[in-house]
C-alpha cells in the first residue's frame, strides 16, 4: 500500500503566504468594493525595467527563428548570465569565484526549499526567529524535526530576534549543523554587521557546521558597513552557500530568475567522517531535477547588469526605500514601536496593545482595508 | 558537524544527459571542424510557433507597464492556463478535471524528480527498464534504495521492456507501491494500448499502489487505440498522477513549461491506514517550495491552445516525426532491428555485433559525428 509523507502532516495548517491569500481573497468577495492596499507579501509592484523589456524582445525574436533558437540550455545556467553574475555582484566586491559555483534558478524559494536535500538527515538545523517560513517547513517536510508543539518544532533551534536583542541573534548553545541566516532579514527588515556576521562564520568554522545565507534583500542595504554577501567575511567560502534572487533587486517575482553560489571549498562530512564537497551535491542535484531558467528570463536577468539596467534598477529600489521611509515614519508618529526599512524594504512593528498577530492582521485588513502579514507566520517570537 | 545526504554517493556516475555533454564537448574540442549532428537528449530545434512568439511579446510588453504588470502569480497557475489545458486536453478526450488539480511547473523532470518527496521512505518503487533516469535518481537521492549492486539498485523493482516481450512490461510478482510508467516511452519510442494500460490501472487499484504516468510524448501519438492520457481508463483517477510538458508538444526545452495532475481521488496511506489525498500534499509541497511559472511563459504556452498555435504546433510534430521515420526506414535498410519512431520521436535500436552501448555511442560520435544515446543509461535492459 503506498504510503504517503507523513512529516507534511506536522505542519500546522496551510503555507503562510496562501493563508494571507485566502483570507484576502475572502474578505474581497465580501467587500467588493473595497480598496485593498497589499503589504502582505514581499512582492513588487513596479514595472520591470526599460533595459530588461528590450532584452526580453530581443530574446523572444531569437526563439521565434530557427537559426538563433535555443532548446535545452545547460542545466545551471549560460555562462553569459553567470559571468556577468561574478563580475557584477562579486568581483566588484572583491569577491572571486568560478564560474561552476553559482547556479541559477527559478527562484530563491525553489533554492532555498531544496538545498536541504543534499544534507544528511540528522543534522541538527538553527533558524533565527522570526524568519521567512521556507527554510523550516523544508526541513520539517524533510523530517529533520520532531512534533510541533507549543508553537515549536521539537529539534530545531530556534534563535530567538527582538527588540531585546537589537534583532542580532546570540549564538546558539547547543552545536547546530545547518544554520539559516536571512540577512537583510525578511520579516524584520533588520540586518547584521560584519563583525556580527563575522561571529557566525567563526562559529560554522569551529564547529563544522554550514551557513545557508538568504541574501535576496542585499540591493536594499544603504548604510555602508552592512555586508551585501557572507562572503566578504573571510572565511566564509569555506562554510557558506549563499542565495541571491532578481525578485525584489529588479522585481522579478513574477519573472522567476534566482541564483545560488556553492563554492567548491563547502565541505560537509559523511558518516565516516570525510569531507565532501556540498558543489558536486548541489550541481547533482539540479542536473538531475532541474532544467535549466527560461532562455528569454536568462537575456532579461542579463539586461539588469548594463549600465542602463543598473541605473533603472536603482531607481525603483529607491522608490521602493521610499515608500519604506514614509511607512515607518507615520508609524512613528502614531507612537508605534517599528524596526527595519533602512536597509530593507521591511517594517516590523509591535502590535498595539499586545494584540495576537492574526488579529491585528484581521484588524487592519477589516477597518483600513490594509494586508499586513502576521508576525506569528514566521516563528514564535513573531 | 554537518553532515552530507549520502544516498547520493550511491549514483554511479554524473546524470546521464550531463555525462553525453561532457563527451560531446571533449570531441568538439578534439575536433573542432567536426559537423555534429546531435541526437543524444530529446532536445527541440524547430523555433517556438509564431503564435507562442506573439503572446510572448505580448506579456513582456505588459510587464513593462505598471498598469498590466504582474508580481507572484498563484504558485500553481493563473486560471488563463489551467482552464486552457483542461479544456484543450481533457474535457477534448472525456476527462473532467477541476481547476485544482492541475499545477503547472517549469518542467516535467522537475516535477517527476519532485514527486517523490510527498511519498513515504519506505514505498517500494517500480520502474520500467530501460527508462527515463530522473524516475531512478530521484528516488536513490531520496534513500527509497539500496545500493547499486551489478547495474541495479537494491529495492527496486525493475519491469523489463525489451523486444521479447514486444516493449510491453509484465505486471509485478512482487507488491509495489509506486509505478512510474512513461508512455509513449523515452528512450524506446514505443507505447502501450488502452487495454494494455488497463491492466496496470487495476492492478494499482487491486494493490493500492500510485501510478506515475509521464506522457511528455503523447502529441506525437499516430495511433487511434493509444491512450494520450490514463485519465482515458477507467479508474485511473483514483490511482494516477499524469505528468504533461509543452517541451515537446511545442519546442518548450528552452522556455520551460509543463504541468502535472493529481486529481483529488488520488489517496494513498497513512502508517495509521487512513487515507489521505496526494493532491493535498503536492499543493502543499509547491506552494512551499515552488513560486510559479514566469507570466510571460504562461501566456507563452496559453498561445498553444489557440486554433493558430494549434495548427503550428502540429506541423513541427510532423516534422519530427518525417525525420523519425527517415532514420528508422535508413536504418532497417541497413539491417539493423528498430524500435519506435510510430507514437514518439524516438527510435531505439539493437547495437551491430553486441557492441556496448557506450563504445556504440563513442563509435557514432568519432566516426560518424552524430550523437546518440547510449541504452544503458536507461537501466539494465538497455
Amino acid at each position: 500500500m503506498a504510503r504517503i509523507n507523513e512529516n507534511y502532516l506536522k505542519l500546522p495548517g496551510s503555507y503562510l503566504f496562501a493563508e494571507i491569500a485566502r483570507r484576502v481573497s475572502k474578505f474581497k468577495t465580501e467587500n467588493p468594493d473595497a480598496d485593498i492596499i497589499r503589504l502582505g507579501i514581499g512582492d513588487v509592484t513596479r514595472p520591470l525595467a526599460p533595459a530588461v523589456i528590450e532584452s526580453l524582445h530581443k530574446a523572444v525574436d531569437e526563439m521565434g527563428q530557427a537559426a538563433t533558437f535555443r532548446g535545452y540550455g545547460p542545466e545551471q545556467c549560460y555562462e553569459f548570465l553567470i559571468e556577468k553574475i561574478i563580475e557584477g555582484d562579486y568581483a566588484s566586491r572583491g569577491v572571486k569565484l568560478d564560474v561552476d559555483e553559482v547556479f541559477v534558478s527559478d527562484g530563491s524559494k525553489s533554492d532555498v526549499g531544496n538545498i536541504q536535500e543534499i544534507f544528511g538527515i540528522d543534522n541538527v538545523v538553527a533558524i533565527t526567529d522570526p524568519v521567512y517560513p521556507v527554510y523550516l517547513d523544508s526541513n520539517v517536510m524533510a523530517g529533520r524535526t520532531g512534533e510541533y508543539k507549543d508553537g515549536r518544532f521539537e529539534k530545531i533551534v530556534y534563535l530567538p530576534c527582538n527588540a531585546e536583542n537589537n534583532f542580532v541573534p546570540a549564538l546558539p548553545k547547543e552545536k547546530v549543523d545547518m544554520i539559516y541566516l536571512c540577512v537583510p532579514n525578511n520579516p524584520t527588515g533588520t540586518t547584521l554587521s560584519k563583525a556580527e556576521l563575522k561571529k557566525w562564520v567563526d562559529y560554522a568554522r569551529e564547529n563544522d557546521a554550514i551557513i545557508l545565507f538568504d541574501s535576496a534583500y542585499e540591493a536594499y542595504i544603504q548604510e555602508p558597513d552592512i555586508p551585501h554577501s557572507i562572503y566578504e567575511i573571510e572565511g566564509a567560502k569555506e562554510v557558506a552557500i549563499e542565495f541571491r534572487s532578481f525578485s525584489k533587486t529588479a522585481g522579478f517575482t513574477g519573472t522567476r530568475c534566482a541564483y545560488t553560489v556553492v563554492p567548491k571549498t563547502v565541505m560537509a562530512s559523511t558518516a565516516a567522517g570525510e569531507k565532501y564537497p556540498l558543489n558536486k551535491l548541489w550541481n547533482r542535484r539540479q542536473t538531475t531535477k532541474f532544467n535549466g531558467v527560461p532562455y528569454i528570463v536568462q537575456r532579461g536577468a542579463e539586461a539588469v547588469y548594463s549600465p542602463e539596467g543598473q541605473k533603472q534598477i536603482r531607481e525603483t529600489i529607491q522608490y521602493y526605500m521610499t515608500n519604506a521611509k514614509i511607512i515607518r515614519e507615520g508609524l512613528e508618529s502614531v507612537g508605534l514601536q517599528v524596526f527595519g526599512g533602512v536597509n530593507a524594504p521591511y517594517i516590523w512593528l509591535k502590535t498595539p496593545n499586545n494584540l495576537d498577530s492574526w488579529a491585528f492582521f484581521d484588524k487592519l485588513l477589516s477597518e483600513a482595508h490594509i494586508v499586513g502579514t502576521p508576525g506569528s507566520g514566521f516563528g514564535p517570537s513573531g
